[in-house]
């Protein structure tokens, strides 16, 4: 990696390399526009602290898509209904033990001839994700419910039995805070290939892939080992101090602590903070647990101050994977569900960003610079 | 796209937006060099010119991917076994009625668990290319002979019967010549998600939903028309002045001429030259029909000539897409076989340079602005 960061912005054979396409601007978007500065997510001309929590999935879905948002809810359903009528032909696809492997299969396959319509494609996603989830526990999948919004049947799918209001609420503020985040590597993946003009689900499964690999981000499990390990060290007491000793301890030793602080955002990341006001209402309406929060609360802070003093200058805050872990696992789902439960929203962005390529992109095509080496005579 | 043309390496905003990342170099890499001026392309220090009809697709394979090529003959032989014995779990994956579609499908989700080895993939992408087009014709599969050639296998596969040394040479020829070339967007496809870090079948199933899409290139189906036209024409007589006719009117009609020139290669496309040099001998070996060859080289003849007249100042010549369409022909496949055949063989391209990208790449992430509303009120 070194001959590479020194290759970035260097010249070399006259020419620049741009190993990570960093700061290049590839696409003009009227999508989502993140400003690191304010700490402040805008979804097509509205803040995402007047939507998350405030809207369910579907408003968000209809915005970035500049569609009515009347109509979808129901086309939503229908769309889910649909997916789960034609699961029998997938084979074993949704059998996989990794949830992004099964959702990659079964999309990539389920959906019938011709070109899926992106509602068809975007209740897919939940049934899927769902479905593979029950199968994991050893149960048969259960049928959507075309007439409940998306965020309740697909926790309804998930568990067998209806969730609260307050936890489809919950789940819809969670949906609609990481539905579109910029240019990300599996958002720009899914234009990549929608510019070759190849058609949406082949951009969705590809973005699956891609949002797979461990460097795109969004692991947010291991911020529950690290609430478990700060609750066992607490034992019952003060939460704070036993995060601080643990936070400490894990700096020492040289590991990275989860969860915090955000490469764009210099302020606290917007999205962390309208998950924990959904999970903060979910508690005060019965749901989740109360103690839990009280615990995310008391590591953030200590992770505030704590990470403060080992690298002064830079204030870092709880990012959208801490308050992801927290809300989810209120809402009942594991931790193998984060990644396809992420993408069963991402999917509404990637297909928003699919169409915006299809309307003024063009093919994405960049070069490479031959380092191998020359023939030994000339052909 | 008056409005990109307008804004690529013009300035916005003070920022460059590259809608195309056209002359963006992305990556180093030691697989292949485009030498568009002299018309040469190179596989990792081997002229293209001394591999395409003189080694087998395994030694091509082997060249890029740096492994020895004893062993990998019997290791794909093997891969292809254990494809085929998987393919009970995938459901209709492969009875799509689009052969990208089917490969897509079934390489999502056919190959079990864990991390797949490279060969496994390009294995299983021979077995299920072929058993779709089984499938297409009413037939069921044909299961491999894992002591075969790659190309001899896939022939057989597709038949139901052996092919000839010379019609399995020709198979090679194809397969060596197509199997990388730069950074395509299928290529580039695949490293953007490699560069995540996940897995190679993330990689290649993307790669192949790039590669369908018609702006990637690689649709030779069109170039038999054109044939086929001007056979009509020339009714047993004289193709050249038939030819000409035909492309003059095609030209006076406002309709592009398919199969010529290349954005790249400024001379003859190094890779018509060897697909073409293929189809002769294999026409002298008995295969093929020599009359159809005869007509190609007529048409390139007299659209040479007729697209020089057009656009002066700019030699026209056949690219790969003409001799692929002959050459593919000749060896009985249909037309709707063109792409996923050229997927066997670039998967190969695409898995060398997912190692390529895991090896020195680092996560492709550009950027992408914002030029949506503003909200009305600051939140």
């Amino acid at each position: 990696m070194s001959a590479s960061n020194q290759r970035e912005g260097g010249v070399a054979n006259a020419e620049v390399v741009r190993l990570g396409l960093e700061g290049v601007v590839v696409a003009e978007t009227q999508l989502s526009r993140i400003d690191g500065e304010a700490g402040r997510l805008v979804l097509r001309g509205r803040s995402l602290a007047e939507l998350a929590g405030r809207v369910p999935f579907e408003e968000a879905v209809g915005l970035l898509w500049g569609c009515p948002v009347a109509g979808l809810r129901e086309e939503l359903g229908r769309a889910r209904a649909a997916a789960f009528a034609g699961a029998g032909r997938l084979g074993d696809a949704l059998a996989r033990a990794e949830g992004m492997d099964a959702l990659r299969a079964a999309l990539g396959h389920g959906l019938g001839e011709g070109e899926p319509a992106p509602v068809e494609i975007l209740g897919a996603c939940a049934v899927y994700a769902a479905a593979w989830w029950r199968g994991q526990q050893g149960l048969e999948p259960v049928a959507p419910d075309p007439a409940l919004g998306h965020a309740a049947d697909l926790l309804r799918m998930i568990r067998g039995e209806a969730a609260s209001a307050e936890e489809a609420r919950a789940l819809d503020a969670y949906l609609v805070t990481v539905i579109d985040h910029g240019l990300n590597a599996s958002t720009f993946t899914a234009r990549v290939v929608a510019s070759t003009r190849s058609d949406r689900v082949s951009a969705v499964v590809a973005a699956l892939g891609a949002l797979k690999g461990p460097l795109h981000g969004g692991a947010p499990g291991p911020v529950l080992d690290m609430l478990d390990a700060v609750a066992a060290r607490a034992a019952g007491g003060e939460p704070e101090p036993a995060a601080e000793a643990w936070l400490r301890e894990e700096l020492a030793a040289g590991r990275r602590v989860m969860g915090m602080g955000h490469r764009v955002y210099r302020v606290r990341d917007p999205r962390a903070a309208v998950l924990e006001r959904a999970a903060r209402e979910l508690c005060a309406a019965g749901g989740g647990d109360a103690a839990r929060l009280e615990l995310a609360g008391a590591v953030e802070r200590a992770a505030s101050r704590v990470l403060a003093e080992h690298r002064p200058g830079r204030r870092l805050a709880a990012n959208v994977e801490f308050y992801t872990a927290v809300l989810l696992e209120a809402l009942g789902l594991d931790r193998r569900q984060f990644t396809p439960t992420f993408a069963v929203s991402r999917t509404a962005g990637w297909l928003a960003h699919v169409s915006e390529q299809l309307e003024g992109g063009r093919l994405l095509r960049p070069r490479a610079r031959y380092v191998g080496p020359e023939p030994e005579h000339a052909a």
